[in-house]
């Protein structure tokens, strides 16, 4: 298996995404080799800090770099020689399993749509966040940020895809799937919560267990959060301004202490043909460590192949009722 | 000033709002009658138990209720007598300045369309909650709960009832307004903020500073945040959520402590021809103060006709552009 790796993208790179390289190594199998794309005359010294040897990776060089606050389309196209880019040219040639990146989340999508494609009946690739559950253990929240208008379809999809990402990389045999709602009860909601819980009500491609609200994100009710791209955003960020305050009022906790974006490996994109791993920016060189096991993981449980199969059938895409909502 | 309070209403009542009463009219200036509204039988002992001096108060008997689980509109239309009917048929009569209640939500505000109805050009009243600022003071955000499906003019006119309100009310004479996005540039956002945004830029019956993003509930960013009642749903019981996990964790500290709701008095229904102000449902005594202490001051703030007054000029309601998005 060979997972490529930005080394250039992210807050912190290069020193965070080599770091991260050297520390994953230590702790994958001999068959998963890393690839370092980026500035070569960068990548060597960091190696050697570390103590690691550079003949455990292979190294692309590439000077080039789509900076974090670019234009993502622009940049993609006019930097095809840039980490981003070629990393995206590599996985679709074969000669990458994965590839991820810390860097600009915009580029990393432009790069999937315009080299890998979306998979074939997914309206939406979407992106996924960690929801630390008080008891212990994770959720997801889908979308997070890449679809702020959606239809009830193509949140319907989004239940499939956390499903399958949440059964198959999380080693859940039956996720719970809630949708996202202001009311427990059916009828409550939005125009568009109320179209997409018709359609999750009369699918069995997935465990749905009804609407959740705001107060459910970290207790136990469900595995699998679905919302809109804006909503799913917007909770996000409030989580981690809480975590921020909590830090700023210099309280300890363990529980709160898990709301560390920083150590968590980031999201794949779910409904595109191949594995890629977006991190957070801010990641260190444990969360860029986290976001390489992320992908061999995610490589490892095929996910890639197993939504292009569910999309094969037919609960991939739901028949009927898609408009009226947005 | 005729303050009624629905003293049925909530999970703690009668105790709660009649106790509210009584720690109220220690505060109150001897021109404010408070009106209590419900069960003779079971309000004079609590005053007793209180220490009250049951004429110093106006009793309405009532014992008709409306409970919190029941359907607002039939349940407003099949009692007549109840508590909650009673108070919009005496607000609509002029024999109250105001009427406050922590019980049914929906019921107030199916009272408010049926009797005192919506202020001419306004397309929809709305309610707001406070947001505790970590530097000290507060902000408001609205919509929360009562519009989960909005057009760009309903969220621009949020923004002119929300300054309105927190300049008349709070004191406060310029009013920081943010529009809710996920992301600070006026071109980010679904296809309703995008519009929305264009809406209030243009505008000058507000002090518009732009968007804000789901961390900037609790900075000082912004005085008043703007958004649908969908998200501002979801972001208010995340916040809840929040404060409940802290206490769960047997953490004590001066800033988390100011989200407990059970302190506050509530908010006014924005936009309806009478003072309405509606508690949240789990209030306490100190909260039953809240809302009576709150109903005054929105009642000596004439905010009801200040707002009437507003909508009567051009800027109350915006040109053009409403279509679109939801």
């Amino acid at each position: 298996m060979r997972i490529g790796i930005d080394v250039m993208g992210g807050d912190h790179a290069p020193d965070a995404p080599v770091s991260g390289a050297v520390l994953a190594f230590k702790e994958l199998p001999g068959s998963v080799r890393l690839v370092l794309i980026g500035d070569r005359e960068q990548i060597i010294p960091i190696l050697e800090k570390r103590g690691a040897n550079p003949a455990d990776f292979d190294i692309v060089h590439a000077t080039e770099i789509i900076g974090m606050g670019e234009h993502p389309t622009k940049a993609y196209s006019q930097k095809p020689n840039s980490t981003i880019a070629l990393g995206f040219k590599m996985l679709k040639e074969g000669s990458l399993d994965a590839f991820a990146s810390s860097g600009n989340t915009g580029a990393m999508l432009v790069g999937c749509m315009f080299t890998i494609k979306t998979i074939e009946g997914v309206l939406r690739p979407c992106i996924t966040s960690i929801l630390p559950k008080f008891k212990g253990g994770f959720g997801i929240v889908l979308d997070v940020g890449t679809n702020a208008d959606c239809k009830p379809d193509t949140l319907y999809q989004f239940a499939v895809l956390g499903s399958l990402y949440f059964k198959n990389v999380y080693g859940n045999d039956n996720p719970k799937v809630g949708l996202l709602n202001i009311g427990e009860e059916s009828e409550k909601g939005n125009l568009l919560s109320q179209a997409a819980h018709v359609l999750m009500k009369e699918s069995n491609a997935f465990n749905f267990i009804g609407n959740v609200e705001g107060r459910d994100f970290f207790n136990d009710k469900a595995d699998v959060i679905v919302c809109d791209g804006f909503t799913g955003n917007v909770v996000l960020k409030e989580a981690e301004s809480f975590y921020y305050m909590i830090k700023k009022r210099g309280i300890k906790d363990e529980y709160f202490d898990r709301f560390n974006y920083e150590n968590y490996g980031g999201t794949p994109v779910l409904g595109v043909n191949a594995n890629v791993i977006i991190g957070h920016g801010i990641s260190n060189d444990i969360a860029s460590k986290n976001m390489i096991l992320l992908s061999k993981n995610v490589t490892e449980a095929g996910l890639s192949e197993k939504i292009k199969e569910a999309f094969k059938a037919p609960s991939g895409v739901p028949e009927g009722e898609t408009g009226g909502a947005r």
